[in-house]
């Protein structure tokens, strides 16, 4: 982001949770000196070696990353954006509370700089509503863990920045998409809200065993999505004629197929079944060891299909 | 299937489509002879040399495998079963034609057998409704192209069937899920289904363009769900409280999401979207480069994940 001005300090991270300390990991990686700001003192002590376990796996995907930038760990918030090119905001989803961080990097950080949200949850026009400049926000969604997941989905009102965005985290070794107007869960958990309702249902009504519908994702949507996305799977399939052969003949059962899918509620006999599942096809694995595996197979697969990234 | 009486002979593939191709590659990759049945004589010249295009890509995979079984081209329904082991039936979707067969094989396979069709969007109690014996008849559902994808997908009415039958598939590399009860789509196609409503919904909405929407899924949540299912992400979203912890924090929050997704229609001016956005995606790219660049995918992800099986 050296075409902003006088930019030319750290990544400014601010809120050293699983979503900071992955991004802070990401941006040394890539050669970027990082201000790390986590306002609860206690939680400073672990973060450089937690970076460092994340930035061990960045390498096992980009291994020829030379040039890594360093952690400091600021006082303040003040601290953290002065000087610095660009903030990357981590805080938790409280609208009030974003706002707030908002105001003191507007006053404190260099003019014109970007300040990008990493939220899931909330939407550009409520997070920016108070800012003298709002079009500085942009929201920059990332998928968790963000340092072993390609996607960043922006929003924002300048075009311009956002074009700039976009530069910054494809230099990273991101995906960056654009959303064309807001919406909550921006594009991929919206997405994965959607498949979910359905994978709720078929547990409720007792289509399938957890574990069994789990499979039947991994082994084969899964498995397809990660090479190919869902219109395009449909243009294959309607054959040479592509997806207007798809429409044309397919169609009609689609939109019945959609209405015969679910509309389960999280009601108590739900959520039983939901843990009763996830308990057996968790084989008594803890939630650290199904990390491990997730993030050893996201790891694999990129190797596999982009080739180790410098 | 040697465990079903006399049953020692090719196992018949009944229906030389792209399914029928698919699976009688994967039959011979594994040992199996295979006696194929395509009543369109026209349809046939071509039948070994795609068989082979695909036992090539299976090999890719599974490069240990050797005893490869050979493919016979049967001069009728009652050549291809009459001293079959197993059926694989993959003829066009119409539940008419499909009973009719059913009778046929019947009448001239040995008896007890099982008889597992490919369909995709018809249940097994409508299929079996007219046989002898119902209970020889299952839905063995893939994912398309079968000989690539993992998943096949279960029903019937027997369990010592159906868990010889998950044994049989096992043998053959796939990944074989049960449904508890029948339900048209089975289980992939429900959740895909659910998935692209929402991915329509946002092309319909004009919330992003068809190409950021698929690298927005590829590069998240398909990447994510290549290793570790929708249910179990939702476990690790709960952090080490688990699914209990998610459903009790997040649950209002997802129900919530639910509800603001939307409910599209494939009318016209959504085609007429959904076709350009998929031209603008493809960048030229014909069905057969873009189902090459998929095979390839689907080949390397699963080298990365599981190694090469033999």
């Amino acid at each position: 982001m050296t075409d902003r001005g006088t930019a030319s300090g750290p990544v400014a991270v601010v809120g050293g949770g699983l979503i900071g300390i992955s991004w802070a990991a990401l941006f040394t990686a890539y050669g970027h000196d990082v201000a790390l700001y986590e306002p609860v003192e206690a939680a400073r002590a672990g973060l450089q070696a937690r970076i460092a376990v994340a930035r061990t796996q960045i390498g096992e995907i980009a291994p020829d990353l030379l040039d890594a930038g360093t952690v400091t760990l600021a006082q303040s918030l003040v601290d953290a954006v002065t000087d610095c090119c660009f903030v990357q905001e981590n805080v938790p989803e409280k609208i009030a509370l974003k706002r707030e961080i908002y105001a003191s990097i507007e006053a404190a950080a260099p003019a014109d700089i970007t300040i990008a949200s990493s939220t899931s949850s909330l939407v550009w026009s409520d997070l920016s509503a108070d800012m003298t400049n709002p079009s500085r926000l942009i929201t920059a969604h990332p998928f968790n863990p963000p340092h072993l997941m390609p996607l960043v989905e922006l929003f924002g009102s300048d075009p311009t920045r956002l074009a700039e965005a976009a530069s910054f985290y494809r230099a990273l070794g991101r995906h960056p998409v654009r959303l064309k107007r807001e919406a909550v869960g921006h594009i991929a958990n919206r997405l994965s809200s959607a498949l979910w309702r359905e994978a709720v249902n078929m547990v409720a009504q007792d289509i399938a065993e957890v574990e069994d519908i789990d499979a039947a994702l991994v082994y084969g949507p899964g498995l397809r999505w990660s090479v190919m996305g869902s219109h395009m799977a449909y243009h294959l399939g309607g054959g040479d004629g592509g997806i207007g052969h798809y429409l044309a003949h397919l169609g009609p059962s689609q939109e019945r197929r959609w209405q015969d899918l679910g509309h389960p509620t999280l009601d108590a006999a739900t959520q039983a079944k939901l843990v009763d599942g996830i308990e057996a096809e968790a084989r008594g694995r803890s939630i650290r060891d199904l990390e491990a595996a997730r993030d050893s197979g996201l790891i694999a697969v990129q190797q596999a299909l982009w080739g180790k990234r410098s």
